[in-house]
């Protein structure tokens, strides 16, 4: 991965020096990911037979390329000052701005080369995508899996950011933002797209491995909210209360909103969407969380879908090393639970 | 092209309503399109011998939205109120997201959705690109083409956004801008991949019509700065002004900066990146470009540029017709100019 940008940085180089040190805040920021969905997209496609093992690691960087590029879009979006323990781009290039004596005000250039990268990095991403060696077919059919979940990323994104005060949202609404920004991408389309690139046809299995990436990605999105809102700011890589000022829609917050007293009430209307969040704010929050009943409401939901989603497995692959993957998998969104 | 966006309005019904206003907003905007990449897509297609009208038609549309999208984020960066005579899209949803009750403030939340907008644009795009019945190699060929312009257009927007001051830029920088930015991606990228659309391996016959696409894509950027400082609001379908507000970099300023008197230097420094850019502010501006002798040089440049790009028309074909609307585009830029 990092090869493949530090071509691109090469490339730059006839540009200038903002286009280089633009891509090399994107390469650090990629550098610094986990890596989930391209281990994803390998699993899925192992799963379904694919043997190329080296090519499908290559090529399934492109989501990850992507991934790093949507980020740093979001961060702009939430107004979030640090990303997996750095500053967020935006910011990063307010300090780049002032030192070249941009005249522009410098948060709005910032988050303007911010969007750039952005940009770039989805074009990068087609790059890997589209001349990986797989069949052309095969690639065909994984991109237009990739396009129609990206356009309802961004379709979801646009409505998550609408949608601040989730005492006037129903269940259905805030669970169709979280499906298409988080459950769909995160889980389905990685699984889905490595499937894809393995060129598998059976429609019993590709359903049971999409069953498998919905409960995967609903229960990892309730631990991330869980964890967005009871985590350190070393766990998060942001700062606490981010969630909390961005009013960020979860099922926390839904279930609060259902289960919670008048009281409970009247402190989520106060401090979801509130400009300056402080630790006490996130500290009260915390707390009428969990006497509502709304924590463990939530967390058990994640626990049902994990044991739900080990009853795919068996559909999905004989092979006894992928079963334990698949399984551990599971596990380990377990763990990370708050 | 309206079809194509009308059918995934009706897929965002589902998500709700803010995807799809956005997605009409963003119709509206592809309808009032000149369409310019498109026809060069198609005309390149069949310069290269290229029979499937039907297909190419279809195809080429993918331009057309990758462009409004990028029109939408540019828009964002350049702050511009206007576009095509219409409110631009992070303006209009400023009021959509105060008559929706919107928490955050109404500015960030409208540059937030129509970043939204672009990247699902992108998406949509490539969708169309993708599924295109042509040989997965030509499609393949294409898609390659794309990516690598686009990747320099984001880039060279970077650049563009930081480098407002245009006396502390040498030519090689300021030509280094356009190229990416305006030459490459308005005519090389649409003539080359209506060219790869048709399967074209002649290098004598694709070196043509690059060349053919940078004189022809100079001259229309001339032509384009000349119009954005001398141009009507109506004829710009954007504020007069707005090139100067943003401290654009142009040939004009170039060479204004470097054939201008000490007088003429100090009008320059006071009005480019000017926050609140008035008529007369305008109005001085012309004055002095004229003055100088660099709007007659940059005009005269664009029209030497538009002199050897009808050299290469023999080396692209031989067919009469398409030689003529090879011809007639020549014609047309220039008759556009101010």
């Amino acid at each position: 991965m990092y090869d493949f940008v530090s071509f691109e940085i090469k490339k730059a180089k006839e540009l200038g020096e903002v286009p280089v040190k633009l891509l090399e805040s994107f390469r650090n920021l990629t550098q610094r990911g986990k890596g989930v969905r391209s281990g994803l997209i390998c699993l899925g496609y192992r799963a379904c037979g694919g043997k190329d093992i080296e090519e499908i690691t290559k090529t399934s960087i492109f989501m990850e390329i992507f991934h790093s590029g949507i980020l740093v879009h979001d961060d702009f979006m939430d107004r979030d000052d640090l990303r997996r323990g750095f500053p967020t781009l935006h910011k990063e290039f307010e300090t780049v701005g002032k030192n070249l004596g941009v005249t522009m005000p410098l948060d709005h250039y910032g988050n303007s080369v911010a969007v750039c990268l952005g940009d770039v990095a989805f074009y990068l991403s087609w790059k890997i995508l589209i001349n990986s060696k797989f069949p052309k077919d095969f690639v065909s059919e994984a991109a237009n899996i990739y396009c129609d979940h990206i356009v309802r990323v961004g379709l979801g994104q646009a409505l998550d950011l609408t949608v601040t005060d989730v005492s006037k949202r129903n269940e259905k609404d805030l669970l169709s933002v979280l499906l298409t920004k988080s459950v769909e991408y995160t889980s389905s389309a990685p699984l889905l797209i490595g499937a894809a690139l393995a060129g598998e046809t059976n429609k019993k299995k590709l359903k049971a491995l999409e069953n498998y990436a919905k409960c995967f990605g609903w229960a990892f999105q309730i631990q991330d909210d869980l964890l967005g809102m009871f985590g350190t700011e070393e766990e998060l890589g942001k700062p606490i209360g981010s969630d909390l000022r961005e009013g960020k829609n979860t099922l926390l917050m839904l279930y609060l909103s259902k289960m919670g007293t008048r009281k409970h009430l009247k402190i989520q209307k106060e401090l979801m969407g509130k400009e300056n969040v402080t630790g006490e704010d996130v500290m009260k929050m915390r707390e009428i969380l969990k006497e509502s009943g709304a924590y463990d409401y939530v967390k058990n939901m994640g626990l049902k879908y994990l044991k739900e989603g080990r009853t795919y497995i068996p559909i999905i692959t004989k092979d006894e090393n992928l079963r334990e993957i698949f399984d551990s998998l599971i596990t380990y969104v377990m763990e990370r639970s708050k």
